[in-house]
């Protein structure tokens, strides 16, 4: 790898002045008058795969924002790593927040400072720079592809029929991502399960009216007191969610990998702190990590219903609204969870109310085995970088592209963030640390090694 | 009677013009632009009064709207009743739901249509005219009073204070009050309860900001959930409030009464089609009737919290709030109760939340005892002209100033109301049966002939 990482080491500033190319698109994909940005930004990414040493690449349309794939093939028989990332950024409001203009990038305090410095676009870019160093110095052993798109931060539309259409080019072992973080500079870790989402909006309905609560408060039952009823009842006391069979399919996690993930340190005392509260609450029999990454939530995300404006109104609602999510675990399927309380919301209803239920929104849960060969590779690249093994990491959020890519291309993600939390990705005054993005682009090289000689 | 009754069958088209004339001043006390309208329907009554035979009248100002004051005394030893009503109306929006201008009364269907028919200018001027009746006649044999205030639909501001400072002016043994409803034309009824009010704004604190969901949820206390259960600890299955000392207070209603209640016609069917709801939620033990007569209620007036726009969005908010209202019964303080929840509330709140209780609003409960010499009065006055007993009603809904005269003037209060379901008061097209309106005149002359006659 002494040849790779000497080639890095004298291209760094140039590798630098490239990204900060790509950063002044201003490839924010929820804005439409963005439109010719995005295609821009494509066009970027297409020149840099190229003179990173791609066969060849090329821009797809799409009904949305194009897609860009790129491939090297040195030998149909050798084992194909697939690189996912998007070039399309978050917008930049609250714009009077940041220090600098979000797209003109600049460093200092050893940080990249700018809209996209980590998300995506410094994240991604590191593999387009891992891969030309490999390339350019003779030492790539697979095969690699490119698929850059341009609409993560909407929901990537389009992206899962895409692949389904282009599944033959799209062939791999294994895709890899840097769109996450990692728990500290001297923590390294790998994100290795994603939570999965059910999101319902559900509706109440008692009398046919708002009444008079004095006129008929107490005789008639209140739409808000029993969507209370029927949200409390669906959590015991000991945190377990009770609607039936919702548990079923979930795997428990071994104690094997819940030990290595004890490992992450984790202060409850300043987590309690940083959100100002006194104690936390979960589900019995986990730890706190444990419930945001291995177990399923339920959590209110929006109640409304009655008067809730200034001073008292005696009301007695006709009707009360809740919007409510939960976080799923591997093997469960969103789908079925997502029937699952549909059906169950119904059912205990009381015969007093009528009530409705919505499934808005939907995600499969993804988790990366620790015992693949990409995740074997990817521990090494980290160790021989950072001098430590990285912690798998069950991160509480969802990316659910990453689940549809199991489901479309039948293949895992091995997820090698490199940001920091400080990062301040969707935030102003996004930044990401030069030393990441070096350490970054060197791992990379370390991963594509210690990948082609396990699957040899 | 006969002088009396022939009395008012000779001058009906003058009393039902003369009603015209006050129905005709928009005097809508919660629109300032109305001030002056104001004045003048208390000028209208003031002259109402004298023309009826009062020895004095006169204009009381105070910091809100005027009190009309008038008297007869016809024997400083006799017994006097004193006369309560009001001079303001409600706001008449939606205008464009009236058939007819609202301030231009007109009959028919047997009906006044207009803003006041019934609440309150035609139930109070029945008094005015009554009165009059009895006085031209020369048969009137108790003292009257009257009081006509310009603020009962925004809450009677200052009137407590006005009686308190006029006490010794506002002698009498009873006060009389035409502002409520009977049953039907055919079933009268007088209400002698009315339930009191306690009202709540609470506010629960989770995390000091909105989370993201993925990442928190499930180990972080969501305090919609929380809020949820608070509400749904504070009401039993049986419906019993289970804040501790509740019902410490609460005299439970004897069978005797309970008994001449159950006599009030009912029918759950076309209730419950009514207000369309498959069945009825109440106290366990106790009749729909008793429900909201009797019995304490537990509402929720409104709530919200976190994410109530369009669509999913996955947050795990930091406050949830909720207006909450219990309706209280005759004995129980609603200040102590006040206390008692706010105490109960705090208390039960779990430590991984914050929570603050605001007391928005309070009224006492009153009961009129059907003992006394008054109710005994009002059944026999109406037994006369309806030819049925009365049936005592207690009412769910409340009206702070009658207790507020009994804890002032220490004086009960008679609700002889004539008003039926159908008369769409503070709704577009408020009428009143032309019917009712002199039916409850000639009740009131057969009220002061037995009150007087039961006080020698």
């Amino acid at each position: 790898m002494e040849l790779a990482n000497k080639y890095i080491e004298e291209n760094k500033d140039r590798f630098l002045e490239e990204l900060f190319g790509l950063i002044r698109i201003p490839s924010i994909s929820s804005i439409v008058d963005h439109k010719d940005d995005m295609i821009k930004a494509a066009e970027y990414w297409k020149e840099s795969m190229l003179k990173a040493g791609v066969d060849k690449a090329e821009i797809f349309p799409t009904d949305e924002n194009p897609v860009v794939y790129g491939e090297k093939i040195i030998d149909p028989n050798a084992s194909t790593v697939l690189v996912y990332g998007h070039y399309d950024v978050m917008p930049v409001d609250p714009i009077e927040l940041w220090n600098k203009p979000p797209f003109e990038p600049s460093v200092s305090d050893g940080k990249i400072w700018a809209r996209g410095a980590d998300d995506d676009k410094g994240q991604a870019f590191m593999h387009a720079k891992a891969f030309e160093a490999m390339v350019k110095t003779n030492t790539l052993t697979c095969n690699v592809k490119f698929m850059i798109e341009g609409g993560e931060e909407v929901g990537s539309p389009g992206l899962g029929e895409w692949c389904a259409e282009n599944k033959e080019m799209l062939k791999a072992d294994i895709i890899l991502v840097s769109d996450t973080s990692m728990i500290a500079p001297d923590i390294p870790s790998i994100t290795t399960g994603l939570r999965g989402l059910g999101y319902w909006q559900v509706e109440v309905t008692g009398p046919n009216k708002d009444l008079h609560s004095g006129l008929f408060g107490g005789a008639v039952a209140n739409p808000i007191n029993v969507l209370a009823k029927m949200i409390t009842d669906m959590v015991d006391d000991d945190g377990h969610i009770t609607i039936p069979g919702f548990y079923d399919d979930v795997l428990e996690v071994n104690l094997e990998e819940r030990a290595k993930m004890a490992e992450a340190p984790f202060d409850e005392e300043a987590y309690k702190k940083a959100l100002n509260v006194k104690a936390l609450k979960g589900e019995k029999g986990y730890t706190p990590s444990e419930h945001t990454g291995i177990r399923c939530s339920f959590d209110v995300c929006g109640i409304w219903g009655g008067y809730t404006g200034e001073g008292a109104k005696t009301v007695l609602p006709g009707k009360a609204f809740a919007k409510i999510s939960s976080r799923l675990v591997p093997n469960q399927d969103n789908k079925k969870i997502m029937q699952l309380f549909k059906e169950h919301f119904e059912k205990v209803a009381p015969e007093y109310v009528k009530v409705k239920v919505k499934s808005l929104h939907g995600g499969q849960a993804y988790v990366c085995p620790i015992n693949i060969p990409a995740y074997k590779a990817a521990e090494k690249a980290y160790e021989a970088v950072y001098n430590k093994k990285p912690v798998p990491v069950r991160s509480g959020g969802s990316i659910p592209i990453i689940s549809t890519f199991e489901d479309v291309l039948g293949l895992k993600s091995v997820l090698m963030g490199f940001g920091l939390e400080s990062d301040a990705i969707h935030s102003p005054n996004e930044n990401f640390p030069l030393e990441q993005f070096y350490n970054g682009i060197e791992t990379i090289t370390h991963f594509y090694k210690h990948f082609a000689e396990i699957m040899k």
